[in-house]
């Protein structure tokens, strides 16, 4: 096992992922938990940071490089925005540093779209950028990056130009659990029904401005017709990606593949949607992304 | 004080509202309470019922006429639905008896809208159209019914030949409450920010697609620029209505006024959002159309 030469953490809202790396930017231990950084803010990010490097066994030393909500003003020390036109570079030069820790750790910047015509943020989703595409991506390309506020990206010459978020994985929940449909979907299985699923990314891409009644002919549909759990399950969620796509499709780079940035479910299910709407694209693995773009950070700060 | 004829019911999923009404169809006395469906359902219909008949001093043999969800599956007694194209005087003619009561209780049937490709179902707003254009309605006319799941119904010559519900109210309390849009909201006044509303519901009008982008601009812009939350509020709501509007208003009977039959704060939110889109629209009090519709099954049923 080659040597550990840092840490890179993604620490998401909901979820903290930890990589031991060595000088190469070779994976050589990982960690996954779901003390995302709203637990983290009650149980304190020093204390939980610490538990999973022991785990790790990261020697006492070894500096840490942090992307993600950990660097909101909520979280744990607040990181700022790079604002667009944001160079992609400029998120490996802007790290703060967390003071009064025994080791270095460092927190990667957001990046911010100050229009008050179309306000975004994005923290997290810069350093998978960097990871997928590299400091100084020529060329103009969109980017999808689905997820609870999926991020449909656009990139001309490095830079984030513009972006925009979309509401749609947090949607899904609340309307699969807290709304009359979670009667239709309760006792759902694993299984993805791709048809039901195939269908309502169809119909919302062609009805958006329909969607809250799609959503309620999910009820309505299995009272009058019947159906199974599942596959309204997939309606909604087929239904809120389709109204995603409705809206990000026309914005994108013409005659480009979209860059589709993902990992599990949410992979799987962007992937039907887009080769159903005939969209081409080229897929990177958000994991992968996310931990080389770390690297990429760590090199910059530490000249790894 | 006349004389008590028959007790009138509107029981809903979650609220209840009982008229005492004399032979003249005039409200002699009035109660209302939120032991609606779903807590009735658990504690007892006819218990329930008698308690509040009691408050009202409703003498021993009344009859009593109900119409809305106590007539659901999961309801007191399954009153079943007319399908589309559905003449509205047949509700007056197909109420289920309550059996085993001391007194003549009868509850409405709904509609149904048994299209694979549009299923939909309605109970309560039935009696409401009823109350509102009475059982032989001539003439072509669109009908908007707001609320937890709003209707837009399609009148001709008396009969409901199509309907469409949106889950707009239901949306707007699930992502008001229980998204990271909560936090936006958190301590937003009783007050309406109708600059807010109508801005939110030109822009949701005019680029539905972008809906889920819309909401998380709410946040996003509080987060850049800051905002009350009642403005916040007003935003979210002038969102999911102006989407409503978007899908809704195309398949209006055109030249016509739209019939608008609310009350509340939903009465003003419409009536705002439908005054900014230019929309021309006649207004009727839901309280009083149920009143009246259910006083005209009264008058069918009972002959009074």
């Amino acid at each position: 096992m080659s040597e550990a030469a840092y840490v890179a953490v993604d620490w998401g809202t909901s979820s903290l992922r930890l990589w031991l790396m060595d000088r190469a930017g070779r994976n050589v231990a990982e960690r996954r938990s779901d003390e995302g950084m709203m637990a983290a803010a009650k149980s304190g990010f020093a204390s939980v940071l610490q538990s999973h490097l022991d785990a790790l066994g990261a020697a006492a030393g070894l500096p840490v490089v942090i992307c993600g909500m950990a660097g909101a003003r909520q979280g744990w020390v607040e990181a700022g925005y790079i604002d667009t036109p944001a160079p992609l570079a400029a998120v490996l030069e802007q790290a703060v540093v967390v003071s009064g820790q025994p080791r270095d750790i460092r927190i990667l910047p957001g990046i911010a779209q100050r229009d008050s015509r179309a306000p975004d943020v994005m923290r997290g989703e810069e350093t998978q950028l960097l990871g997928a595409l590299g400091g100084r991506a020529a060329g103009e390309v969109t980017v999808c990056m689905p997820g609870t506020h999926s991020k449909w990206v656009h990139i001309r010459g490095g830079m984030v130009e513009r972006f925009a978020t979309f509401m749609t994985g947090e949607l899904f929940s609340v309307i699969a659990r807290d709304t009359i449909l979670s009667h239709a979907v309760a006792g759902a299985g694993h299984a993805v029904d791709s048809d039901a699923f195939k269908t309502a990314v169809g119909t919302a891409f062609e009805a958006s401005a329909s969607v809250a009644n799609l959503l309620f002919r999910v009820r309505s549909g299995q009272l009058l017709f019947g159906g199974s759990a599942t596959a309204a399950r997939e309606t909604i969620s087929g239904t809120l990606i389709g109204l995603e796509l409705a809206a990000a499709l026309p914005e994108r780079v013409p005659e480009t593949a979209v860059t589709l940035i993902a990992s599990g479910r949410l992979e799987r299910l962007y992937r039907i949607a887009l080769e159903t709407l005939a969209v081409p694209f080229r897929f990177v693995d958000a994991d992968d992304a996310a931990r080389r773009g770390l690297a990429l950070a760590a090199n910059a700060i530490w000249k790894t």
